[in-house]
């Protein structure tokens, strides 16, 4: 934590909606930190990735205006909610973005549609040390008190240290009793992907509509350093995230593509 | 290009949706080299990033069917396309897919929120060796006659080679005439972030709306291996993406961390 008198400018995202469970617990832990800022999105946005809203306007409502604690829905995506917080809402730039707890899993490739992480990343982007924490529990009224504890302790770590510029954190909880956590593990993201089934239906008109449904296959379910196997063996997960996504190997694979010029 | 009799099959994707100039140009690119079915928005979806569509169904819609060419609208996102398109609209796995023409640049980190990388990057998730292509005008009316043979000449190497497994391909285009471009260059993602403005106006119930504008702060302008460089410099840059978004270096600096357990 900085050594200044103000205290720390926290801002507080996720992708459930300002009215999700998950998000009234991580307030909680944050607020004796700082100044709690929220801006959220006023309805469920999961799945919503990194996207923003370019053709309709935006609204932000207040909802709660109290010392230490302001709280803004926002009409748009999580990525929509980050951006109108820290270019119109917020008194200054946030010392900290914190987004979740998501109400569900966000490890392996997840992390790509993940509105919860497409709200870090997009601080991170913007020079804001971010974390997304997420408990493997999808229900709407999922049980977050047993994770309050380890993401307390992880919340420790990032108000003291910081991060490096350009990393954010992916943070997953299994879903267990605390007692039952053996530890805190850095993972790397596990290979995998979501195999889609499509569910097919016929609407009263007679036309055929589909469901989004699907598995996640794990493409190495023995990887010790995967987060996909710390989660399944009761560890919590922390894969950092970075933000250039060039693959350096691809570079030199095309290096040796030839042209007619 | 492989060797059986059967031609590759190449799903054709974007984000500027079905009737887009820039989805018309690289279908008649493809043509000639195998059998063709797009699956593309039914309207634009740019910025749309990764997002899938969860708590709606999806209608698919079949545009036009005849031989080598097979054209569907899909009511969801480009990667709603994608994966509809992989599971249930095409006959089999397709061999390749190629999204765009995008109407503007996505460059940089323009990379996260574009619908037209979502496409490629879904594909590539799915072991479908995948580019996407976008040409640095924006307008709905761009004119696309001039990257033709430059997009003719990196489709000619993809069919050639392919792509390994987890890379897919971010090309970015000048908007110049063809004898003017310089070469094609092999890049990395330039080091940038987009710092928004957000117009404030008030709506006629007298409430306050944002609309998102803004402008690319390029942290490294001079950087000539970067596709900013290229591209402001009449190449176009070529920049291989990968799905694997760990921070080695970042999982170093987290694992000083200590908790209380």
């Amino acid at each position: 934590m900085n050594n200044t008198k103000e205290k720390p400018l926290i801002l507080v995202s996720n992708d459930d909606g300002v009215q999700a469970g998950g998000l009234k617990t991580l307030i909680e832990l944050v607020m004796p930190f700082g100044d709690i800022w929220v801006v959220a999105p006023e309805k469920g946005e999961s799945g919503k990735s990194h996207a923003i809203t370019i053709s309709m306007p935006l609204y932000a409502t207040k909802i709660k205006e109290q010392e230490n604690l302001h709280i803004f829905s926002c009409s748009g995506t999580p990525v929509d909610s980050v951006k109108l917080a820290l270019n119109k809402l917020l008194p200054r730039k946030p010392d900290f973005l914190v987004s979740g707890i998501n109400h569900g899993s966000n490890a392996s490739i997840s992390v790509i549609y993940s509105g919860t992480m497409g709200a870090a990343i997009e601080a991170c982007l913007n020079g804001v040390p971010s974390v997304g924490f997420s408990l493997l529990n999808p229900s709407p009224k999922a049980d977050f008190s047993e994770c309050r504890k380890v993401i307390s302790e992880i919340l420790g770590n990032l108000f003291e240290t910081g991060l490096p510029q350009g990393i954010c954190l992916n943070v997953n909880i299994p879903d267990i009793p605390d007692k039952d956590v053996k530890g805190i593990r850095v993972c790397r993201q596990t290979k995998g992907v979501w195999r889609e089934e499509y569910e097919m239906r016929t609407d009263p008109r007679g036309k055929t509509y589909y469901w989004l449904t699907g598995d996640f296959h794990n493409f190495e379910p023995n990887a010790k350093d995967s987060d996909e196997w710390a989660l399944s063996n009761n560890y919590v997960a922390i894969v950092p995230i970075e933000t250039d996504f060039t693959s350096y190997e691809g570079m030199k694979f095309i290096n040796n593509w030839t042209y007619g010029r």
